[in-house]
């Protein structure tokens, strides 16, 4: 695990890892909410953060590609390269 | 020392060291209050979050194993891997 | 990309990169808005900061230099070296 | 620079870097005014802090050296060893 995040709202915790995924969780109870798909390489450390607002999630990756996606549905928003 | 974190109320710091532990400590005093002890490899770098309402504390370490901990306790809630 | 913030109203992201770039893009529409340019190294692991009103951004990087951005014209305002 | 923090009222910047020191910065006219020594190594990514509360800086290095601070003063409060 590279990066974790809590959710502004303390509900859930998002956690960047080596299997190129990041897993949203619920923290009262562990359970596993969603698996984000589509980073190609591995996340970046600590580069996993809610907007304050805690609607988007925001996720970048060493190749350059960040996401952004829907916190309450783990779809994904947006692609980015920098 | 890899990862530090102070609680939301500002009276406790958590840090995560090569030990394998992460310890809380007392901001005023600077006595040691707990050292949570389960992981078996390093801390991440930053991976060691207080929850915002100050009751959890989230670590994770290089090998894929998160832990949520009662912040006031020490105690273990779960374990999870990613 | 190594360093990524949310600024204080959740309207904006910075990510720096490995082109020593450090950018600003518009939360809800993805654009890109400014590419901060005046690194001649890369921009340090997690250090990308919004002060806390959101006027001013802060960059560093590994060859110390350090430099403070209007957020709202992505000027620069000041550089420090550290 | 390895580690940056803003203080909670956004008018210092506090800058971990390579030479061992931890510098405290005025953000609004960027004159340096402390530089804390104390550290013999490295300060770590990421781990310098400050307290919620603004009155306490937190820095931790490679070698498990915590240091406490008083912001105001710049003076070293407590050392630890994690």
């Amino acid at each position: 695990v590279y990066a974790v995040a809590f959710s502004p709202d303390g509900k859930r915790i998002a956690s960047g890892s080596a299997d190129k995924t990041v897993r949203l969780w619920d923290v009262t109870t562990g359970q596993e909410l969603f698996a984000l798909r589509g980073h190609s390489v591995m996340i970046s450390q600590d580069c996993v953060a809610f907007a304050p607002d805690g609607k988007f999630l925001f996720t970048a990756d060493w190749s350059g590609t960040m996401k952004f996606w829907h916190a309450a549905t783990g779809e994904e928003s947006t692609t980015r390269t920098h």
